[in-house]
């Protein structure tokens, strides 16, 4: 079974939205082997770090929670899109004509996946972009920026999806990944109440049960 | 497709291991819909808190950290297997004749899932089951306590199978989930360097693939 692992790495020094301190995680060590026979430690990570995924309590007043999420929207069949030939945000024009049909959970691949610093000016996606998506009958939708959008004061990107209830994986890593058919695996943590959580994201080629 | 969620919902009033405040997580909100038009949150979480994997370095100086796991071993075929009978430590004795075979990947299904209170007396793996869990060459093991083991002073549990590279998987809510066979969904967090992650783990009765 070949396993992608599209997932940011959680670290101190990875990227953070912004490159503001308080987005960047900390992980304590309580014990060690200089005085303990074991090896415990503490994150402290906000939510909108990393790979993750999106609640519509994000963006939307009285939104579902992340604990809410439909699981089988995010253990699907998807397309990666290539999305690398576009700067700033990912338009109507740019996904016509790209194949993406009612029911997909669709992985846009930027220009961020080829950098591991934060960019100001990363790709987004626009909201005549969203729109497309929306219209479509999208399942789903992953990005590899920290934010699928940005410089849209009312966050028209966020609330056309959300107000489907469409799913949003951000801060995916999508460099190695080729367009096509994969499955993904992208299951939040369980988190009570929260307008997020941290996703280990995967794409499988073959059938895992199969092996 | 059917789904389970074995996840335990993480919140600050959930059980924690010998009820340690340290062991609690936080869950702050960083703005809200009170003087803000979004909603995020920071998550401050002790790594053996819910549901969560154990990586060797737990428990054995210089070990693999939670990073390193071969994914291959916890997106796979496992048994559940009833020990809701035992009390204390789960023997040999107790495993021997419930059809464990190499390769398998176990969840163990004891009392300790019938409660959602810390229980001093949990039921773990003594150090003869976890030996029998060795010879009998299994990929895995899951349990419904936040450790799989307790008062054995060197670890003796953890050190054998940490020893094969046997990923331990602790903090299960097994139920609802009838002895049998399922696939395992049960991919840690991608955190760089640590010695545990939390887990989103679930069980799926169908090929998610043919859906």
């Amino acid at each position: 079974m070949k396993i992608y692992d599209i997932s940011m790495a959680i670290s101190q020094d990875m990227q953070v939205y912004k490159n503001r301190d308080a987005m960047r995680p900390q992980l304590s060590v309580m014990r060690d082997y200089t005085d303990s026979n074991a090896y415990e430690s503490q994150l402290s990570m906000h939510l909108h770090t990393g790979t993750h995924m999106d609640a519509p309590l994000h963006m939307v007043q009285g939104g579902d929670t992340i604990d809410k999420l439909d699981l089988s929207k995010v253990i699907t069949w998807c397309k990666v899109v290539d999305m690398t030939e576009v700067s700033g945000g990912i338009t109507r024009q740019d996904l016509e004509g790209k194949g993406i049909e009612k029911g997909d959970f669709v992985l846009l691949k930027t220009k961020n996946s080829f950098s591991d610093t934060f960019d100001d000016e990363f790709v987004f996606v626009e909201k005549s972009g969203a729109a497309f998506l929306k219209e479509a009958g999208i399942k789903g939708v992953g990005i590899d920026s920290l934010g699928i959008e940005r410089s849209q004061p009312d966050h028209e990107t966020h609330a056309t999806l959300m107000g489907e209830d469409i799913p949003i994986l951000e801060g995916l890593r999508l460099a190695a990944i080729e367009e096509g058919r994969y499955f993904l695996l992208a299951v939040p943590v369980r988190i009570a109440d929260a307008e997020a959580a941290p996703v280990r994201a995967l794409l499988l080629q073959n059938d895992p049960m199969d092996s």
